[in-house]
């Protein structure tokens, strides 16, 4: 799976914010985990209400590793300004012997995938002879294609995630961003998980 | 101390993103804690370089419970728009015998104190009579005053974090923003606390 | 009317916005103003699609000068974080005769009514004094009430914009930051008002 | 120029907002320009002041065409995240016969130069391949370059776009986004010059 979760706060973080809101003292700590009241106060206020008053999960953060997604890919995530990213560079860090991602559509056309070889070997070629020119790195990854592939660290708070699952795991998104979504939310704790239900419905 | 941290990240998660960006691999671990190695990468990129590579402390976040600043000094800090907040409402939340801040130049001078406290007194007990006589809370509290205590979750990224204490540690930022930006700052887990070591130099 | 429109970006830079995304070359310009053909496509993606693609209409920006809204307001309206703020500062500008703002319900209640002035004679005669006394002007300003008026010069981009109306003309917003609302929406230009009209159905 | 500037805010706008932080009234309107008086008040308190009051002219805003950079350097553009972005999107519009971006180090080595050619041929080839073989837009795209030229509707407020001229006039930022910076730069109004006076010192 390409999203690893690193780190995840505290659901009883989101308990305790709402209950601020509303002047209540805190129930759920991180001892002893969500009490039902604190769930149920969630659910009504984030999935039950419109507007939601769902700002109290923006001090959820989650942080993930992913890694082998298309630099297409990476560059529709980094759109989502509501997040920070550290993403590998192609500046700094060589690309020989780069990994690509192959769309599922030229998978299984077996012409598609000759020419889709053909060139990414093409290409592999160049950048090498490129950079044996003394071109520097910066300036031979002109020649690297969208289906090079990348890595970053990823945090996002749970509010934007919403918004980014709303979003990406729509039948329009791409196959690939969707993917990535639904990795990032299978990884996340069990117990997060219905934040997201109107999200994940399909 | 009117903030107390209710959950930090790892400062591993840092020293991860910024290994991600120049392709190496990860040192720090939750387990291992932080490498000397990371320790020197993290400081190198963020506090020797100019501009600083900053953007690899936006995953670490820190939240706190902040009690008892006033309504004058919440109102300074929702300003900082990299941040989250929940604060208790005066709409939804009554305030009878609501608390106050006393400003310290009130404090130290004897006839202040007394028109203080007298004004202090004025505005309970309208606020109580309005109550009484059926105007809605979230009206009711139009005549309560700046020094009325309020409460909020308040969530930092640790590079709006630096931002922060820059400004509101500064000598012209104002008395109970800046105590509240050291007490903050204070209870930062101790390994983290290097990371803001230029804003906290008098 | 407390909103008065101060600059409003041309309409045609959305639509030129949304032709850039699809390949298309830009119809609307400055000077033909917005054509039938691009109006239709700015209603097709941004009021007629769900997700809505309403990035393009980020381009356009507003900025108001909002007179006599009360600081009670004032600290609703600057928790919307994609916007920017200029407030007239009560730690620099004295506040000596301040305007009020009085809520329509102490307004008709005519027992409120004389506790509101009553108190509010006290508050403005409390802080002269402490000013007398050489309390500084930002320490005086604990004992002025949320009914004080304020000002501020405020910018929302037009997606923003569509978040704050969408919050604040709702039936559960406050009754003073839902005028603000209206009077913010009133203010624009003409062909501006379709962009809201999902937000401003009654 | 790749960037020709679409819109700008008034000047007079900025000078409107510090006024209105120290309770002044206005001097300068879009009739009568910007006075000497508020040239001054601005130079002092952004220019002049550390930490600079630079908030105010967040309510300047420009909006850019930026045409012919490559997808390199769009990458980097939209990670600056205060800013909007309309891109033409490769999944929708066919990129048959596309543009590229060749970096000055390959345009002054002509055995770059030859493999540079060579293989964006042969790119452009296997692309006009797939698309025939059926390969939808999206994937087919796979195998276009970081050469590829783009296009974006792009825009910043002015704090932000200090920011990124910072960053990005910086010896360190690569050629191509340091052009940028450059365009941008130089089609602003000749009277908001002097706000990047620090960011365009070389």
């Amino acid at each position: 799976m390409p999203a690893e979760l690193l780190e995840a706060s505290g659901l009883w973080i989101a308990a305790a914010a709402a209950r601020k809101c509303y002047g209540r003292h805190a129930r759920s700590t991180p001892d002893k985990g969500l009490t039902p009241e604190d769930l149920s106060l969630l659910r009504r206020i984030i999935l039950e209400s419109d507007p939601a008053h769902d700002s109290v999960i923006e001090h959820i953060k989650y942080t993930w590793d992913v890694t082998t997604i298309s630099r297409a890919c990476s560059h529709q995530l980094v759109r989502h300004r509501i997040a920070s990213y550290s993403q590998r560079s192609q500046r700094y860090v060589k690309e020989q012997g780069f990994e690509v991602v192959v769309p599922p559509s030229i998978q299984g056309n077996f012409q598609a995938v000759a020419v889709f070889n053909d060139v990414m070997r093409k290409i592999s070629e160049s950048y090498n002879f490129l950079i044996e020119l003394g071109i520097p790195k910066q300036d031979a990854r002109f020649v690297l294609p969208n289906a090079c592939a990348t890595t970053l660290i990823v945090t996002f708070n749970a509010r934007s995630m919403r918004n980014f699952l709303k979003l990406r795991l729509d039948k329009r998104a791409q196959w690939e961003i969707r993917q990535l979504g639904w990795d990032m939310y299978n990884s996340l704790p069990e117990n997060h998980k219905f934040l997201y239900e109107k999200e994940t419905v399909s």
